[in-house]
């Protein structure tokens, strides 16, 4: 199973959380983890599509426009930063932090009082690592708990993050999606032209037929700056009369449509 | 007019644009930018909010939710990167690069083709400051070609990005919005219940009176997981007829509705 971040990653969390002690493959980045997987060099990938604090995972988005992957399922982790320095250091030397900049943002308001500049890293368990290496005295990373067991690392905060209610929901990428499980989602992606109105009558497609929309994004159409791509999560399968009925309406309507793939629910 | 980054970031590209040769107030955040325009110690605010590449910028977008302040207007600026180093050095030199993240995206092509290592810095014209400092010849940062003037460092390669197509749009922040000027956009906030149709009945107060939707975004609600706030702008002033009529008729429908203000449009 692929993930992005090195060991220690909350990736691998999600990967532990729901399938145990499995074969990993860490990756450099998000592009890899589809590479990973489209080259048959893993089963499966796991990637980070939303924060529940900040948002969705752009670079995530983009990859699901080019990729032939399907979804296959999704992960819901509870996620919980620590501040992590080198054995040695106390929280009083720390005037640096590095870490994702996703996990930056989760924490701003707890780096700010404690008066620490954000130094943005390619990767939460990264950052540890590279702290150690290089030991760094004034300097910390955010990452799991787990992370600092790992390196063997120091925890000087459990729990940084400014909210409780910190969750990141992941997908499960593999070349197939799943059979009907009774508790579906479908995931896809459309474009409309640019006139008043063309959202709302792509969404009657769903609305009409009391399909629910559980997540709505846009991202940017790299060629042309100011127009969007719509991405939507609705409660149902592909193969469910409705569903399909729907998608093909909204084939209809839009410019293009792409079917992400239909997946069990995650708790 | 205060703006986030060091001396030379695009954002005072942004305020040179419009404003020309104004005061300007560096801030190390972008929330530090609003709180300097909602204390008086600044008299305006330019904050990004959209790359046409990147897409949203999530802490302008979490920031409005907060705030007192109005969009008063906005800017679009052709973003053209530069790699910069110090006077002595020579490309052939160079094997690191330093920038902000989003910079780094924008160029991965050309640093691939270069054979550097891309390295996160917190921002661009911060980068060059800090090549500099170091005195690193072995380094180079990606930032503006201003900033490269203002530090007095050199030009090693100009227009870097790997697309044309590269713009980012700026909000104007005012303690008051702006009056009507003919050619309008309105940028407002709104939340509905989780229920099916519920967006889609939201957006019928625009579509049935042919008002053209420019932007929509989703924001997650951080005290709630997987519920979200809806950003939209749409053609028009807030003082014409049809734009009152829809924003009263959404008032009804929808949890809470907050008008951000309403500016002339950008070239």
């Amino acid at each position: 199973m692929a993930f992005q971040g090195e060991r220690g990653a909350y990736s691998e969390d999600a990967i532990r959380l729901k399938f145990g002690e499995v074969d990993v493959l860490p990756c450099p980045t998000i592009s890899d983890v589809f590479k990973a997987v489209e080259s048959g060099r893993a089963e499966y990938g796991v990637v980070p599509i939303e924060n529940s604090l900040e948002g969705s995972v752009n670079e995530t988005y983009d990859q699901l426009l080019e990729t032939e992957l399907r979804i296959r399922g999704e992960i819901k982790l509870r996620i919980r930063h620590c501040l992590i320095g080198n054995p040695g250091a106390e929280l009083s030397d720390i005037r640096f932090v590095y870490s994702h900049p996703q996990a930056l943002a989760q924490c701003r308001g707890s780096i700010e009082r404690l008066g620490l500049k954000a130094l943005a890293y390619y990767d939460t368990a990264g950052s540890v690592k590279m702290v150690k290496e290089r030991g760094l005295m004034d300097s910390a990373a955010i990452a799991s708990k787990k992370a600092a067991e790992i390196y063997g690392m120091k925890v000087l905060v459990e729990g940084i993050e400014d909210s409780e209610t910190n969750y990141t929901r992941f997908l499960i990428l593999h070349r197939e999606d799943a059979p009907r499980s009774g508790r579906d989602k479908t995931s896809l992606i459309f474009s409309v032209r640019h006139v008043p109105g063309a959202l709302y009558e792509a969404l009657e497609v769903f609305a009409k037929r009391g399909i629910n929309l559980t997540k709505i994004e846009s991202r940017p159409v790299k060629k042309t700056p100011w127009e969007y791509n719509f991405y939507v999560d609705i409660e149902g399968h592909r193969e469910d009369e409705e569903i399909r009925e729907a998608i093909g309406e909204l084939a209809l309507k839009a410019l293009f449509v792409k079917v992400l793939g239909s997946y069990e629910r995650g708790d």
